[in-house]
C-alpha cells in the first residue's frame, strides 16, 4: 500500500510538473532520487550563528510536494526559528533537482475523510500564516518549478529569485485541475503583481516561464543555477541592514489587512474548502486527472 | 421629430469620435452606412452550436450608442445567452465601421425627465452587471474606437483585442464632456490598469492609442483589422479549454466584490446620477457640448 | 542655543540626504544658502490672476526640512489659495539649490514632549489632508532630492516632474532612521506605484534615482533642470482644459476612501505616533543617527 501510494504520488506531482512541459526528463531523475531518502528528514535546517540567517531546503522525494506531513514538519520548523531571536532571516529553496515544490499533495484530497480534509487545509493555512506574516525577512530561492502552492509558498516571501531556466514555470495553476484557489492565495498573489494580472493567472492557471514571471513581478530577479544561494546570501544582507523592529512594523502595516481575512475566516475557509473538494464532481476530476497521469506515463 | 434626433444623435457621437481626431472621415462613411438599417436590428448573434461560442455584434448606427433601446436589446440578448448551457463563450464586436461603440447615448441624458434618466441608468447598471458578472467567457473584439461608455462595455470582458489602427482611440473620457464616470466605472477600470493609471485617466478623461491602451494594459492584445476575429476565435479556445466550474468560481472571486458594491448600492446610484444629471449647470454644459458639435458638423 | 540647534538642524537633514550619497556637496552650497536667510519668509507664493496658476516655493534654508513653523506656513498659504477661487492650479517647488524638500524635521521628534510631538503630527496630518484633497491641480516640480516627507508631499500632487539628474533621489525611506511612515503614507504611496513596490520601498526605505523613481511610477517625467517650470506650466495648461467639477468630482472619488480613514482615526494616529516616538528605544535611534551624523560632518 505504502508502495502504491509512493508511486501514484510521484504520478501525480510529475503530472503537475508535466504542464510545464518537462515531463520525461524529470521522471527519469526523481525515480533515481526517490532510492535512498527513506530515512533523511524532509527538512534541513541550517542555522549560521553569526550571520542570523537560516537555510531552509525541503528535501521530501520526489518534488516536495506539500502533504500533511511536510506541511506539518514546515511549521514546526519555522516556529522554531521564528522563536529564536538570533535568528533574523531565512533563505526557503529545495534540495531537489529541477523543482522548488510541486504545490499542495493532491493524495490529501483525493479520496479523503471529510475529517482528514480539514486537517489538511489547517496545516495550508498555518503554513501560509506563519510564512506571509513571519517577522524574519523571507527570501525564496527558487531553484526549478514551482506551480500552485509550490508558488504561494514564494509569494509569501520578502523576495523572490529564480533561477533563469525557460524550463522552469511557476504560477497559481490550480483551474487546470478544476479546483480553485481561494482568497487567500488570491490576495497573496494580488498584492504582488496586482488585480488584473491575478485575473488572468487564477482563470486560466497560467505557469509562467522565469522571464514572464519576472516581467509582471511574480519574481524579483533571476539569476543562473550557480549564483543563487550567494545572490539570496548577498541579497539577505541588504535586507539586514534595516532596523528590525521598523522593518517588521513596515512588514505588518503591508500584510497584517491580508492577514487578518484569513485569521477572522479560518473555520468558515475550512468548512469551504472541505465541502468543495469532498463534491463528487471534484473528486471525479481528481480521479480523472490522476488516470490520466498514469496513462501518460504508461 | 425624429429625423432631426436622429440627425442630432450622429453629430453627439460623431462628436465624441472627434475627440480622438479622425471626426471628417468618420462622418463620411456613416452617413452611407445609415441608409438602409431602418429594418435591420440592433444587434446580430451569432451562435455556432458546435463550439459553443456566440459572436454578438452591435450594428446600431451611425456608431453603436448606447441608448436605452440598443442596452436593453443587449441585456435581452445576453441573458438568453448566459441561460444557454450549451454557450460557453461570447465574442462581442461591432458591425460599424471604424467604431466599436461611441458609448452612452447623451441624447438620453440631455432634456429628459428625471424619470426617463433614471431609466436610462438603470440599462447601463444592468448591462455592466450581467457582462462584468457573466458566467461565459467574455472577449471584446475591438474593432474601433471605443471611447467612454464603449470602454467600460470592453472593460467588462475578460480579454481585449483591439485593431492595431492609430486612427483609433479608447478610454474614459467623460470629464471631457463636464461629466463624471461613476464608482463602478472607475472600479472596473482599476482593477484593470491600477489605480494611478485610472486617477490620470479619469480626470484628463484621457483616450488612448491601441499602443499606449496595451502599454498600462487596457487591452490585451493588438491585431490588424483583418486577424480580429481569428485571433478572438483562437482566444477563445484558450480559455474555454480551463473546466468552466473552476473559471466561473475564480471569476467570481475576483470580480463580486466590485459587483457587489453597485448591487448593494443601485438605488442610490440611480438617484445620485438623476440629480446630477439634470442639474441645470449640467444640463448647460451637455447644450454646450450640442452646440460645438453641430457648430463644427455646419 | 539657537545656533547649536540650527547647526545640528543642518547635520540632520544633510545627513538625510547624504543617504543618497551627495553628502559634501551639498553641505557647501547649504551653509553658504545660510547666510542671508534670516528675515526671509520660509514659503514664497506667486499667483498669475491671468491663468490662474500659483508657484508655490519652498525657500526654508537650508534643505526645506519640514519643520513645525514651515508645516504651519504651508498650510496657512494652501488655506489661502484653496479659498481663493481665481486659483485653480498650483505648482509647488523649491527655491533651495539641489533639494526639495529633506522631509520631516528630525529634531521635531527628538526630545520633545509628547504635548509638542502631538502638535507636530497633527500639522504634518493637516499638510497631507490639504494637498491630497485639493480642488487645485496640484503639480510638483521636483528640483533636488526628495525623502521621506518630502516624497510624500510630491505624492499628493496630481502629477509629478522630477529633474532629470542621478545625484537627485526619491523614496519614503524611514525605516532606514528605524521609524516607520504611518498607514496614510503608505496608502499614498500605494495608490501611486501599487501595493508590491510599496512593500518593497517602505520595507528596506528605498530612494529611488529620477529614472528608477519614473520606471515605477513614483514619479510622471523627468526634465532636464533648466525646462522644469516651464513643463509643469505646460501640463498645467492640460489639466485646466479639463472642466473644473468633472475634475474635482473624480478626484475626490480617487482620493476620498484614503482620506476618510485618516479624517475617522486622526487622534488615533496622533496617540500612536506620539507613544511610538517618545519610546526610550526610539529616541535612542534616532540620537544615534543624529551622533552618527556629527561625526560623519567632523
Amino acid at each position: 500500500m505504502a508502495l502504491r501510494i509512493a508511486l501514484r504520488q510521484k504520478y501525480v506531482f510529475l503530472g503537475l510538473l508535466s504542464s510545464s512541459g518537462n515531463h520525461g526528463r524529470v521522471a527519469t531523475v526523481l525515480v533515481s532520487q526517490m532510492r535512498n531518502n527513506a530515512t533523511s528528514p524532509n527538512i534541513k535546517v541550517d542555522f549560521n550563528q553569526s550571520t542570523g540567517v537560516a537555510v531552509l531546503s525541503m528535501q521530501s522525494p520526489p518534488v516536495n510536494s506539500l502533504s500533511l506531513d511536510l506541511l506539518t514538519e514546515l511549521c514546526i520548523n519555522l516556529e522554531k526559528l521564528e522563536m529564536d531571536r538570533a535568528c533574523r532571516g531565512l533563505i526557503i529553496t529545495s534540495n531537489q533537482p529541477k523543482v522548488f515544490s510541486a504545490g499542495l499533495d493532491i493524495l490529501e484530497m483525493y479520496g479523503k475523510s471529510p475529517e482528514r480534509c480539514g486537517e489538511f487545509w489547517r496545516a495550508v493555512q498555518e503554513m501560509w500564516l506563519k510564512m506571509y506574516g513571519s517577522n524574519m525577512v523571507t527570501i525564496a530561492a527558487i531553484n526549478g518549478s514551482s506551480p500552485a502552492g509550490g508558488c504561494l509558498l514564494s509569494l509569501t516571501c520578502d523576495y523572490r529569485i529564480m533561477v533563469d531556466n525557460p524550463r522552469y514555470s511557476i504560477g497559481l495553476n490550480e483551474t487546470l485541475l478544476g479546483i480553485v484557489a481561494p482568497f487567500w492565495f488570491k490576495e497573496t498573489m494580488a498584492n504582488t503583481v496586482g488585480h488584473r494580472n491575478t485575473e488572468m493567472a487564477l482563470e486560466l492557471g497560467l505557469l509562467y516561464s522565469p522571464s514572464e514571471a519576472l516581467k509582471i513581478g511574480l519574481v524579483d530577479q533571476l539569476v543562473p543555477q550557480d549564483q543563487l544561494l550567494t545572490t539570496a546570501t548577498e541579497t539577505m544582507k541588504k535586507w539586514l541592514a534595516i532596523p528590525d523592529h521598523a522593518r517588521q512594523i513596515t512588514k505588518s502595516m503591508m500584510r497584517k489587512p491580508t492577514l487578518d481575512k484569513l485569521t477572522s475566516n479560518r473555520e468558515a475557509d475550512i468548512q469551504n474548502f472541505v465541502s468543495f473538494i469532498t463534491k463528487d464532481s471534484i473528486q471525479k476530476s481528481l480521479r480523472m486527472y490522476l488516470e490520466m497521469l498514469k496513462k501518460r506515463k504508461a
